[in-house]
């Protein structure tokens, strides 16, 4: 066990902040030895910090400007195509392999109104340098700097491991997000199964798909780019390290799974509820028919015994009128009786 | 064969019991030599035990503390991220290898009143050493280990044979509910075929699928668990072991099969639903439309001569009245005998 | 090519029966030896004949008490495991190696009344021995046993010949309940498509489904098997008897592609079911309408007629129940005519 | 180039017909040498043929008896599994490898009135011979062969040249279907989408997959059998010639990706048409209900006034018949505009 | 950085137009050294210019007749089944290797009115030339060439370099394509769940089917020919274009993942569909019930007071009229009151 307070003493480097930590491009950018901050950085210092033996740097960049990029790929050699992607944003997620370096794009999530918000972030990690760059609507990783800098026998593990850090804290953001939609699909079962559907409750099971088969597009590249890195030969990504990876690869698979299961709830569902109307509809439809059997038989014998004829030896009977209302009564009530035995009514 | 009566004479350790025993975290902890129970052992007395060659240790914790946990961690060399996850439960059944210890994660299934209660088993297995932790509701293991003590001659294979012992005692839990699962099913396919469905048949038809879900996803990690044990080179998991693995293997591909099995025939069997309530529905729009064909004749020709206009010679014939009431009966009865014919009534 | 009757005088073992053969359980115990049978084995016998070089043992057994089979177990070193799974059948087609032997379970079909009835038939092969233990119905395999004797040239390749002529007559069992299904299939089709359904038809595809999926799931685990066996390399499995179990592995993928196919039809069929009924139902509701017009037709004029103000000059007129009528059957008949244009009639 | 004219020299065997050949069962037999046709060939002199070095012998056989397949089986070492499938025809698309033999099944189509019809030819190819054998309905190979011999610079790679031409021939055969399968897809869409559909057409959807299944069951395999090829390693087919059955590789999953889309797209179609049937009859009953309101309000009200009470004041007044036709009017008016806004009508 | 200006220095081959060329047959002929246009090349003197060590030539065709495309064949020794493919057009997309030289087959696409219009590209890549032929609709690659021009350190990579700008050029254009599906996905939604929707509605999403499968079968193959180009081990391929081409890769995924979605979608708004039309068609049904029953009741019970028995004594009531009257009104009421709670009306 480290002794947490030991990291206090060696903070040093004061740094003036550059123009673009001023515009807020450079949210955060510091040094970092032995699993500790050594102290904030300027972008033009960095290969100064670099030439001290065991520093690493971290950078955290939001929507920076294609020249802030530049200075940061001449700094540490990234490659064209990583650096174009970084800007443009609108990648999917991948996992790309520059020589020694790692260029990552991971999508962030976070939950709003109507459903989870996108984000990108996209990281460079080499064997001295974690550069994020973030992208739209996401949440800022100085929580997650200063939770990693409270655990400096990890910290301590260099780059590789605030990349686990990063993917972690990225993959758990998607655990609220699915237990969102799993509570959707509850609700959207109460209604289905307790016949309170109407036409807007197929909109939000057609929502919920649309929404699933996004978080599903976000999550599920990451299994390979997981698997690639439990499975890496990096040297800065120790040995030690690939249990942590393998950690953000289940819950990677669990997050998934998730979406797969809700995925097939949801197309029973409909199913479900398509044949549920298709039920009711039928019960209305013999409801209908009953009823329009019953009301027809007054309608027929009133409209015979309402005929003009001049010879209609019933009309005159002291009790015909009795007799036929008696008739119409008791025909109504057998029919009404029979469908009703029938389960027509 | 071994003397089952041999092992009785070896039992001599007498162990005070700690206090997480006494507040029952700790349900069982015996070490054995040679298939024998040598005797129960305190949670602290573990590493006294282990001095003595060829002896194991099976400890058994149901919903332990974190601080119990942080113990047999230390007494073992557990890694942190497996006791992290042995605390948390809420894990997908996998297996993790860190170093020569294995750390197993299954879910349990135990039947209750509606559809089966899930809970979760996580077993650290190394070369001397075996731990169960039980979460959720699942029955104890204490018959289990009954039953490998009376078969010596398999418990003197070491902590392999204890892990496939209870890997195969919670996959049988899952004979009894897919069994339970057909049962259900043929229950519906009754209801369905022979037309008693109502609005809850579907609700039963989603709800098993729902259930069906759930149990796949308990049951299928498993295939890939149990390949690797049988393919795995690992010291404490003997050669002569492999086979029981692959016994194990085999329920669970079995189990799989069944549910995927049940999965079809209950999308048909909904499809079906909806396929019948349509012949029916066709079927009560066809009598609909012959009653109201066969009803709507009296009334029309009966309103007819409930007109009263001055000249309508019939009304004042002899005969009027009943050639009318032929001409009705005689079209209804013709009405009647075609749509009999066509198989609308 | 050999002679047949070459055979005949080679038979020279007479064997007293045992209590097991008496009570019909072992159905059949012979020795064999270059292609020809040497005679009849009683079971404690068979170490005997083993002594002799060259000679193989083909035991056939139906439904054995445990005793036997663990009679046959020690005569021939079967593994604990292989035993009980031949003893309890139900397990699902596979194979597993033991050391130098094989244990085959497979499923065997037989048609019935009202679809297949499924049997159980496992295989011990060892390089000295083959043992069956049949289960459940199934047909004995003393015909298959009379086929194999009169091809001594194959039985000369020892037991893996025996294997192959058992799975290839249980495989071509399959093929008659197949063309069965097929010929269901067709009388299904002629149903829904002459527009001769009704509710029993859903009933009797659903029926068929379940029937393929139980085939299904006793045929297609064989693709394995077979694959396994062709790429086997196993002493008693010599070179050449390699393309015959490919033979077997054709017809197993030929019936499997056929259930497959068979499987996709029945739900295109019961989706078009689906769709001719409502088209169906569509052109009832058609005529419904129509009629319901036609007939409303007189009905309003009628009553409008039949209204008892005092003031009505039509009514007094000489022609004005003509002109009602004949305005009644001109409105009629026009409906009549654009229903019947626009394809509702 | 070769200069075409040159093989006619060399043709100079002439051979009595065999009594199979006289009966047609031998369609053609000849030895072809350096790409040029040597002369045709009676089965029985074919060993001698082959006593040439560099010469080759392709025969074309259709429907031959048991006799003669176990004439050509001595001539050329055939394996009995072979022999025994290439008689009784009925085989699923595959390739068996025998020795340095190799045996290949294919399903030919040919249109016809009511979609494909299928015949079935068997190839047997080794370093000097090819032999097909016709089944069923099928196009003879005598334009194939000739086109082949007009070609010596290829015919000149010998029995794997023949075998591509064959598989060439076979394979492009499936592209006249293939494209009768989309005309017919294209008109039943305008059935659908015209709404001019009724129920043939579902029967015709139903037929059409039906007829996708079976030619996707003799193409598919296919693809397997030309990837074997193609990866190869025989001495018969020369480097050379791979790119030649990457070719037929090609057109295969061309063939294949067309019925997959066929068939999803009749999928699509089916689905499609039971919407528009609901969308239709939606309509219809909207209509029916709009007639039904509109057609019961002179109905009830002239009912009213055709009451006998004799103290109804309104049957009275002077302008009473006027009113209440005028009231009838104007309800049934104000009904009809607000249907007509709906939608209804 | 190269300096753009330098290359215009280098151009100095003049080149006389051959026949083809003013044809339109050849669009563009030019040969580049170290990243920079040395001139247009007339197609006969290609072999002239190829002796220059470092020059390679890029030529681009459009529909070239069979002639011209032998001669350039006899000029790069292409293979003949290339060769032909390049004429015949209609390939599926794919890659072939043919010794040192690369055949890829490409389908291009382009927004039309309805739909995508597509067109292919085939293209030949060799260490030292690149041919281009294009077929059907598509755009010219002057603009490209053009932007290849502008950057000489890529295009000094050589022909592998314009290979990959060829790919992206083609591969980009299919992004606008698929936004324009997803536009369209959007608005059919919108008429669904807003109820809008008629029957053409179902003719919108099935066309819109039909184009994403098309768009699919263009764009998954490349999936493959990008994976193969990546891993492949080519001279003319440098180390360093690997990255780009995986650009490529990134770009077809992320192309045909969308195509995914939007299919699952689009099958999922068509179900939704059919269980609005149901919910609606329901309401209808329900409606329609409730009416006719409200309906009836006047119907009924002014037909019987409509009969004309002598003996009514209601009839000749004060009040009869009255008290009927309100009868039917307190009935309808009651009605009308229970059907709007039960949500009917």
């Amino acid at each position: 066990m480290h002794v947490r307070g030991a990291c206090a003493r060696r903070r040093r480097i004061a740094t003036p902040q550059t123009q673009a930590q001023a515009q807020g491009q450079v949210v955060n950018c510091a040094a970092y030895a032995d699993g500790c901050k050594v102290g904030d950085v300027a972008i033009p210092d960095i290969s100064e910090v670099l030439k001290v033996e065991g520093q690493f740097v971290w950078i955290g960049l939001h929507e920076p400007s294609e020249e802030l990029l530049r200075q940061i790929q001449q700094e540490f050699g990234l490659h064209d195509l990583a650096v174009e992607d970084a800007h443009n944003a609108h990648q999917r997620p991948k996992m790309e392999e520059y020589g020694d370096s790692l260029f990552i794009v991971l999508r962030t999530a976070r939950p709003a109104d109507d459903g989870p918000e996108f984000g990108e972030t996209h990281v460079f990690v080499g064997p001295r340098y974690v550069v994020t760059v973030r992208h739209g609507p996401s949440t800022s990783y100085a929580e997650l700097r200063t939770r990693c800098e409270l655990r400096p026998h990890l910290l301590a593990k260099g780059p590789g491991f605030v990349l686990y850090a990063i993917m972690d804290f990225i993959v758990d953001q998607y655990f609220p997000i699915v237990d969102d939609f799993e509570e959707r699909l509850e609700k959207l079962e109460e209604e289905i199964f307790d016949l309170t559907f109407d036409s807007t409750t197929t909109g939000r099971i057609y929502n919920l798909k649309r929404q699933l088969v996004t978080v599903k597009r976000a999550v599920s590249p990451l299994i390979d780019v997981c698997n690639r890195l439990v499975r890496f030969d990096m040297a800065f990504i120790p040995e030690t390290a690939r249990p942590y990876f393998r950690d953000v690869y289940d819950h990677v698979v669990r997050i998934n799974e998730s979406i797969d299961n809700l995925r097939e709830l949801l197309t029973t569902a409909l199913e479900a509820n398509i044949s549920l109307v298709s039920v009711q509809q039928n019960e209305v439809t013999k409801k209908l028919a009953a009823w329009a059997a019953i009301l027809a038989v007054p309608t027929a014998i009133a409209g015979i015994y309402g005929m003009n004829f001049q010879h209609m030896p019933e009309l005159r009977w002291q009790y015909g009128y009795g007799v036929v209302m008696g008739t119409i009564v008791a025909v109504c009530g057998v029919l009404y009786w029979r469908f009703r035995r029938a389960g027509w009514l």
